[in-house]
C-alpha cells in the first residue's frame, strides 16, 4: 500500500485528494496535515466523509507528521513546499506540489514567475529544481523515476491541453494566442470572501485580475517548450456562478489550415491520453459532460472565414484541475496505471 | 455476472441506475430501452458516459428487449410495469419498479393510492401483488426469495425513514404527523416544463400540489404498518433551486419524551441500517452531506418547550430517493451485500 | 423633503433603504453612516448606484452624523440603536431601528427576548419603550404620532402576517402552531462566511439554529397579543440557495373550519393591507411573485382531512422583510401614503 | 399619454416593455397581443403584475388589436414585425421591432443576414427598409422623425457599443476582432427546452451556435459604418448558469496605442450617452453592477505587452440587451428624455 500524507486537507485540494486516495485499491490516507481545524476530524470538518475518513488532522508540529510516506501532497500555497519538500524526499517520500513552487525547472523560471506575482523570486530550494517535472503527463513523461513534481495550476491545465496539439504543428502564430478563460467559484478555495459570498456571486459574472493572472506565465513556458518561437499571449480569467468547472475559449490565427485537418492534428496529438476527449464543433459539449471527472473535453474549431482556430477547453478545475491530476501523477510516479480511481464518469444530473 | 435491462434508460432514473451498475464488479448492463432517443448511444444522450456506456438504446419492440436478463429496472411512470413485469418474472428476471405500480401488496390498497391520484384503480396485474415488496430495505427484509420489488417514491423514503423508529416505539400521536418536504428540481424528471425553466427557477421555491401529493399514500400506509393506530400526516411538498436533494422537516406530538431517549431510539431502530446517519439537533447537517449519495441523515430533535418531535431528514432525491436504493435493492435480491457500488462518501464541494 | 440618515449604510439593510430613498419623491438621503467602508462613496461600495449615490460613507464620529436629519434609520445589530435613539429623538428626527431593541413595548418583554438570545436582559434605555411600536403596519397603526419604531424581524414579519388572521379569529389552537420558515442567503447579512461561501451554498439547504431563533418571541408576543390564550410555536430557520425570499409554511389545527371559510376571514382582516395578496390553494405562488417588493403573499390552504390549517408565506426578506417595510413605516410617521416608492412590481424573470 | 401595443406579450420581451409602460409617466398599455395564453390575464401569466397590469391578451385576430396605438412593440420573432408594420404605420402608429425584420436598411443587407441563418432572404415589406433605423440610440441619432425602429440583439448592443469607440478612432486592425460573449439563460426566451431545464443549467456553461450566430452580422454591418475597412470578426456564444446578463470580452489588434489613450477615446465617444459607464481595469466591475437595468458597462484595458485591446461590456440582455432600448428608442422617438422609466440604479444583492 502507498501510504499518503496530505498538507493542506483541510482545503479543497486537500479533500480532494482525500477523496481520490479513499477510492484507490494501492493506497491508504496515513497522515493529514493542516494549520486550521487541528484536533479535528477530517469527517467533522467535512461531514460527507463520516465513516469513510475520520482521522484527526494534525497540525505540522506534530510527530506524526515526521514519519515516513510513501508520497506527501502539498496542496498548499506558494513557499510552503519549497521549503519542507527536502525532508520529505530525504525520507523517502514522492512528493506532488500543487504550487507554483515546482513547476519550474530552473531558478530563473521560477524567478520570472514569482516576479509576474509579486512574490520573493528568490527559490528557497533550488537545488531541487533540477529534479522537478511539470506534472501534466499529457505533455511531459512522469513515471517511476519522478520523485518530484510541480502539479500544474487549474487554468493553465486547460490552456495547455487546448493549445499544445497546435503549437506542437505550428500551424498558429505563437503571438496570436487569446485565452478567454472562466472558472467556478471552487477554484478561488475554501476560505470564504465577499466576492465569493452567495448573495454576491449568483446570478453575477466577471473578469478579475486583468492585470496579469499567475497562470498565464506557466502557459507560456510550457508552450514555448514546444514552440520554435517563444508563445506569448493575452489571458483573461473571469468567474462565474458555478462550483465546479473550467471553460476555457482558446484563439489563435492560423495559416489556412482547415477544421478537419486540426481537428486529425489534435486527436493524433492525444491518441494515447485517456484523459482528453476530442470533438469536433458539431458535437455539443458542456462542463456537465465532465464535472466531478478528471477528463479534459475538447472541442476543436476552425473560423475558416477569418482563418483562425478556436479550442473550448473544458475541466473539472478542482479534478484535472487540481487533486485528479494529482492522483494522476501519483499512479504515475508508482508505476502504476494513471487512471486508476479516476476512471469514471462522474455523476448526472 | 448479473446481466441488468433497464428500461427507461432515458431519464434520470435510468442513467442513474446506469451509472451504479458500471461501478457494479458483479452486474452489466444488458440492454437500455426507452421510446425516447431509441438508436442513439447512450453516450450521446448522456455525454458524461462518454467511453463507459456506448449502447445503443433500443425501442420496447427492439427483440433485444425479449431475451432473458437477470434483473430488470422500470425507471417508468405509472402503469408500464404493471404491465410488463409479468412477462420479465416469467423470463426469469427478477423486476424493480421505480413507480407505484408495485409499492402497495393488495389491490385495494392500489386503488387507494390510484384514486388519490386520479389513476385507473384497478391495478392491471392485480395477481403479482402478493408476491411484491415494499423496497424499503430499512423497513423490510429485501432478500434472495424476493423477485418483484416496489422502489419507493422519493419523498416517502424521507419520510418513512424519518418518522419510522418514532412510529414504531409508539412515541408520538399518529394523528400529529406534519411533513414539510423540499425537493430538489431533478426530483421533476428530465422533461422540460415552464416551472422548471431556469430564468423561472433559479432564485425561487414555492409549495405544488397542495390538493394532495401521491406520496402521501405510501407514506401513511407503510408508517401505519408499524403503528397501532392508522397514521395520517398533511404533507407539504415544496420545491426550491437545488439540483439534487430532499430536506423534509417532520413534525408529531410527543408523550413528554425528551431528546435524548428519542436519539437513543432512533439509534436503535437504525443500528443495522448502512445507509442511515443520525445525529442530534447540535450537529450540523446539511444536503451537501449525503448529495451523490445512497444516505440518509436524520436529525433527531425535541422542541421539549411545545413536547414535539421533530425530524430532519436529507437525501438525495436520485439515489436513496430512486436509483440508489434501487440498486440496494437488487444487491439484497442477489444475496450481495447492500452497499456493493454504494457504500462510498460523495464529492465536495 | 424627508432627510433621511441611514446608520449602517455598508450592510444590505442600509444599501435597501438607499434604492427606496433615492425612489422617493419627498425624501432624500442627508448622511450615511457605517463603521466599515468609512471614507469611500457609496456608489465604490454598491456600484450599481454609481450617478446615482455617490455620497461619501463617514464614521460615527463625523461631525454630519450631529446634524439634524427628520428620520434615522439604524440598519444596525442588537444594541446600538438603543444607546443613540435618544440623542437623535431629542434632535427631532423619527427613528426607526432594524434590530430587536425597540421591538418590545416593556423592560420585561424585552429581556424575555435577550435572554432567549444570549444577550444582556437589561434594556439600555428603558424609558424609550413606552414610546415605541411594533412596525409593522398590518397589525399597528403606524402614524404621525409616532417616533420610534421597531423594524419587525424578517422570519417573522412572515409568520404573524400568515397567522394573525387566524389567530385574532381564534380559530387555531394557538398552541398547535409550527412555522416551517426557508430563507434566502441575503438574510443573513453582507458579512461573509462559512456556511454562504458560494462553493457550500449552491446546491445545498440546512436548518439551523434548531435550539431557539430569537424571531421567536417576537412572533409569539406579537400573536399573543391578538389573543386570549398565550401563543406558542415550534419554529424551523432553514436556508436555501436562493438569494432574496421567505417562504413560510404555517400550520395550525383548526376547529373544523372549511377552506372557504378562513380565506373568508383573511380576505377580511386584510382588506386595507395595500401590501398583502392572498390566494387559495389552488391559485399558483412563489417567491418570483414577490421578489424585490414590498408585497406578502399569502396562500390560505385547510387541509380538511386533519382539520389544520396551512398558509404558505412568501416576502422578500430585505424588503417587506427589512428595508421595504422601514420604508412603508416611515410613509406613516410622516402622514405620507404607505406605497410611496413601493407600490411597483418587480422584475420579471 | 402615448397608447401602446404589445405584440408578443407572452414572452420576456413583452413582460419587460410592460413593466418599463408601467413606470412610465406619459405611456400606458393599450393593447397585450399574444398567440399563447389568450384570454388569460397579463397578471396571471405574471404573477408579479398583480394589481399592476391586469389586463387580458388578446389574440392578434381580435378586433382591438386593429385599434389605432400612438407605439406598437413587436417583441416577436423574425418574420413577424415585415407583415404587420405597414399596416401599423398606416394607422399612424411608430413601430419598435425586436427582431431582424428592420435592423438592417437596405434589401441586400437584410438577405445577407437572413442567408446567413437559413431564413428566406427575401424580405416581405422591402420598402419599408429605407425608412427604417437601427435602433441604438449611442450611434444613431433616434428621433421624433423616426417612425420604424429595429431595435437591435443582445450580443449585438454588448459587441457594438464595446467596440464602436475603437473602430471609429481607427485604432484597432478591423479583421483582428474577436467577441467573447456569456449570456445568462433568460436570452433564449421563456420556451422551456432540454438546454435551459434547472437539473441542465445550474452548475453548467457551453458554447453553442458554432458555425454562426445570428448577431455576427449586425456587428459586423454595424462597425463597417464607422470604419473604412470591412470589419469582420471571430464570435463565440456561451451560456452560462445566470438569469440575466451578458458579459463580452472584446479583443482586437491596437496599432501601439496604450490604456490611457484608449480609456480616453472611449470617454470621449461616450460623453453623451447617458446608458454607458466607462471604467479602467483596475476599477472592479461586474454583472450585478447593471442587473435590472439599462446601463451598459464598459471595462477598457489594453493588454501592452501583446498590442492588443481589451473590454469587457456588461449588459443586461433583457434591458440595454431588449426591453429596456426599446423604450430608450420609444423615448427618443416621440422627442422625450431618453432616460424616462429608465434611469434607475436596480437594486442589490
Amino acid at each position: 500500500m502507498i501510504k499518503a500524507k496530505v498538507v493542506g486537507a483541510g482545503g479543497y485540494g486537500g479533500v480532494g485528494i482525500t477523496e481520490l486516495l479513499l477510492k484507490h485499491p494501492d493506497a491508504e490516507i496515513g497522515c493529514l496535515v493542516s494549520l486550521s481545524d487541528t484536533g479535528r476530524k477530517m469527517s467533522d470538518v467535512f461531514p460527507h466523509l463520516r465513516g469513510f475518513c475520520d482521522d484527526v488532522i494534525v497540525s505540522p508540529e506534530d510527530p506524526r507528521t515526521q514519519e515516513q510516506y510513501d508520497v506527501v501532497f502539498f496542496s498548499t500555497p506558494d513557499g510552503v513546499g519549497m521549503q519542507a519538500a527536502a525532508a520529505e524526499l530525504e525520507r523517502g517520500a514522492k512528493v506532488i506540489d500543487y504550487s507554483g513552487d515546482f513547476r519550474f525547472g530552473t531558478a530563473e523560471r521560477y524567478a520570472e514567475y514569482a516576479n509576474f506575482i509579486g512574490l520573493d523570486p528568490a527559490h528557497k530550494s533550488p537545488d531541487l529544481l533540477e529534479g522537478t517535472e511539470y506534472g501534466l503527463a499529457e505533455l511531459h513523461d512522469i513515471n517511476e523515476s519522478n520523485n518530484l513534481v510541480g502539479n500544474p495550476g487549474c487554468f493553465a491545465v486547460s490552456c495547455i491541453l487546448g493549445l499544445a496539439p497546435a503549437v506542437a504543428a505550428g500551424i498558429i502564430d505563437p503571438k496570436s494566442i487569446i485565452a478567454d478563460c472562466k472558472t467556478g467559484v471552487s477554484g478561488a478555495g475554501k476560505k470564504p470572501n465577499a466576492a465569493f459570498h452567495y448573495p454576491n456571486r449568483y446570478d453575477n459574472m466577471n473578469a478579475y485580475k486583468l492585470a496579469g493572472h499567475q497562470h498565464t506565465v506557466e502557459v507560456e513556458q510550457e508552450l514555448s517548450l514546444l514552440s520554435s518561437d517563444t508563445v506569448q499571449m493575452t489571458f483573461t480569467s473571469q468567474v462565474v456562478p458555478v462550483c465546479r468547472g473550467i471553460m476555457s475559449c482558446l484563439y489563435a490565427t492560423l495559416d489556412g489550415q482547415k477544421a478537419d485537418e486540426v481537428l486529425e492534428i489534435y486527436r493524433e496529438y492525444n491518441k494515447n491520453n485517456q484523459f482528453v476527449r476530442i470533438q469536433g464543433a458539431s458535437t455539443p459539449a458542456s462542463i456537465a459532460d465532465i464535472r466531478g471527472t478528471n477528463y479534459c473535453s475538447l472541442t476543436v474549431d476552425v473560423d475558416e472565414r477569418n482563418n483562425r482556430l478556436r479550442v473550448i477547453s473544458h475541466i473539472d478545475n478542482l479534478m484535472k484541475g487540481q487533486a485528479g491530476n494529482a492522483m494522476q501523477n501519483m499512479n504515475l510516479m508508482f508505476g502504476l496505471d494513471s487512471g486508476i480511481a479516476l476512471a469514471s464518469p462522474g455523476q448526472y444530473p
